[in-house]
């Protein structure tokens, strides 16, 4: 019998089970220097020891999109090998920084089945949940992908779609203990505006872009321990394109979105994560923000920002996200929704 | 007189000659993440500090490779960077796991020379060792190589070809000290296969493909500080491409094999490496592997696999590695045999 | 009214004007792994902790240029960020080795302001000075720069133009606490040649060429959190092409300049630096350098070269840096005046 992984099938999940996911990743200042050189990323927080201890944070923690693409990894082999599309994000916490000599693992439940009405795939739900060394959670989230049926007679599993939260509410975002934004110093961290300068509806374009190459997305990929195959080999799809993992757009649009949300330091949660259309080496991501609501929170300085963080294919002034037909406008590659912590 | 290093020539080596190879080189997490940007790495033991402690390694000890290709680096501007061929690796063995802060230094001494019948070149042999900051041997190998010779008129020298292992004894194999399999967790490994599920000539196709790129393979020689002109200039070569450095391909290939051998967590030694073919970005990189012999340790739980790891330039799923003829297959790249450390 | 930032045009700018710059940046040894893949560097103090403590530097600095970007990046997004073109740099000075854990921060003061005769455009002058999270000076540094008028009617400044060294007199470097070159080991190091071994007028051809790629060089500068956006957009340039970060063609010919000046350790001061022409991936990158000056400093065993290092596209074993009407010849793209530190 083969020793490689095949990957899991539809039918080869059942509501209830639960994966624990190879292999444990430590994360280094090595990954943060990487991260740095392939997104043009500049907060504060994540760039300077300094910064992140007059907020209350020391060591500097790791921007979350690494914990998020590192934890995430961890699920391709087991969830997503045969997947035919990952149809969505929910309920993505935060739940500490996680900074460098942590070591994440991930286990995933499957909280739900639903098999499509072709009876050749199905949609899988998990809750994934990373780990560090101490066994405490750094982050969670549900996720639900499309899974081919190894065998198309296999009989449909019982439909359970679970119920998922379609933002996290406020009262449920964890803030990293000590955060105190009460002295945060603006000139340091690149921008002078506040939770106070953001109004809900205002949209902010980014201005500006990147043109992604194969070698940058493939070392993206890679460093998450990403193995699915359509983003390194050109002989895995007919059209001899690689296709660019969806969190290398989430990671250039949020370093992007640094140009004009630069105090938008740190990401609690992701409520909701659509990607739209495929990305090339090639392609010119853009990005553009709009403000979907605001909130208190009880820590001292620091407020909440619900981002919609949209990434287009060439630049887009007119920040258009849906045509009259309600579908995602062409030049659409992400549509995020998350909430960022931001000093009052 | 020029100030640049001419590298040396046939006429340059005489046997018994030792060579200091410049410069040291400080291993740190940088090369871990970087290493990991580049090659689809995922064993258990280098990526995480957790798994490598539960196995009696602390600190985590970075990968074999990394320690060979800075070791193997360092000897390029002395021995072969007026090679026409590298011919062959024999009798490397891994003395004790590198972790970051070890500097590695590489010293080789000429262990054998061969002029070639047509005057204009030769083979020289070398053992090469690399001493970390304490005056520990890490690894150490023999090589040779196909050097070309400055003068065609000079003399011959004596012809002196040294007796080499074709395989490193089992019981010159090295396990690193505090080495502990006996709580292995297959589960966080990734794979559930042990020592006793593989058997002397079973095969294994690891199925995944990476299609290679320019900046990638530059990168990867660099952070070995690997001189050799013709794999960063377009103008070296009069076909302008970039010819790959093998070691890549070793590197690559030994990744991909993750899957099917997720547990062959350790490289206790090489026992003998031909490069078959020139690779090329855009070529797309396989991988399969041979069991060719299995011995037992005297260390808790850890057995031995000799392995034969060959990379091929697009997939054989026949796993052919040569033709009729005795020569290798168009398709093969890399034939490596090494030692693997894995659990029983 | 916008929230990104559209930066200053020359009429923003007035002589006294401070402008503290963000982001704060905390050096890593992931920095130093990552300059590692992109740029063939091979001198032994970067390289090697134990080299850098057998020459009285622990814990081992990173290279200079390191520092150098980062504190020159950390202006772009105040100073250039509508620049038309960089003009030069002046009076760089390294005040103390940078290590990992240190976080830099940078500030400029505006020295001088020239307004074109076309009222379009000025020449504004910055003396910038990098700082350490103990508030020393690491580095500091004037350049002038060409800035895009927001308004051609807005008035013009009265005309400030400083005066600036053409050279930073020796007396004038700052040596490296506790340097100490009485030890030095020139095999460890690379090469033979010391102090004595240069002489003024020399010129030595560094032989090696790198070709350029666009992934290589936006890794590089997005390290530097530069954001200049003709580095990384196919569409911000009517060609369609990513114009070369300016700081990536020094990197690299300071690197290549290894081969003949391996010992040339430490860079005191950068005298002048004129970008002579733009560089694109596909190009390829050879390096020259001439000895301008000598002289002694009061550490043990220290001496300084002044050196024009002079970056060509393609080979020019001719060594021409100017052609007969004294403009750069065609090939150039680099001309770097410094001081390098070097064993006697």
């Amino acid at each position: 019998m083969s020793k490689t992984n095949p990957g899991n099938f539809f039918e080869d999940f059942t509501v209830g089970q639960v994966i624990e996911h190879a292999t444990p990743r430590t994360v280094t200042e090595g990954d943060r220097a990487v991260y740095g050189a392939l997104y043009p990323t500049r907060f504060a927080v994540p760039s300077s020891a300094e910064f992140a201890a007059s907020v209350g944070l020391s060591p500097a923690p790791v921007e979350e999109l690494i914990a998020f693409h590192i934890a995430f990894g961890k699920t391709v082999p087991d969830i997503s090998l045969n997947a035919v599309a990952n149809l969505g994000y929910a309920e993505c916490r935060f739940h500490q920084p996680v900074v460098p000599g942590d070591t994440l693992a991930t286990r995933s439940e499957v909280i739900g089945l639903k098999q499509n009405s072709n009876g050749k795939s199905g949609v899988v739900y998990v809750r994934s949940t990373a780990t560090n060394q101490r066994g405490e959670v750094a982050l969670d989230w549900a996720r639900w992908v499309m899974v081919r049926k190894r065998d198309v007679e296999a009989a449909a599993p019982e439909t359970v779609v679970p119920e998922l939260a379609s933002v996290v509410a406020v009262e449920d975002l964890v803030i990293p203990k000590g955060l105190d934004f009460s002295d945060y110093d603006t000139a340091a961290a690149g921008e002078p505006h506040r939770w106070d300068d953001y109004a809900v509806g205002e949209r902010i374009d980014h201005v500006d872009g990147v043109t992604l190459t194969d070698a940058e997305h493939m070392m993206a990929t890679r460093l998450w321990q990403n193995t699915a195959k359509v983003h390194f080999n050109v002989e895995a799809r007919p059209d001899g394109t690689r296709l660019i993992y969806g969190g290398h757009i989430i990671s250039m649009a949020r370093a992007l979105s640094f140009n004009g949300l630069a105090n938008a330091q740190l990401i609690a949660a992701i409520n909701a994560g659509a990607h739209a259309a495929p990305a090339f080496a090639g392609d010119t991501v853009y990005a553009w923000s709009e403000v979907l609501d605001k909130a208190d929170t009880p820590a001292p300085g620091v407020g909440a920002l619900r981002l919609r963080l949209v990434a287009t294919k060439g630049h887009d002034p007119s920040m258009t996200l849906r045509g009259e037909d309600g579908t995602y406008a062409a030049q659409v590659l992400l549509d995020l929704d998350y909430w960022a912590l931001i000093p009052q």
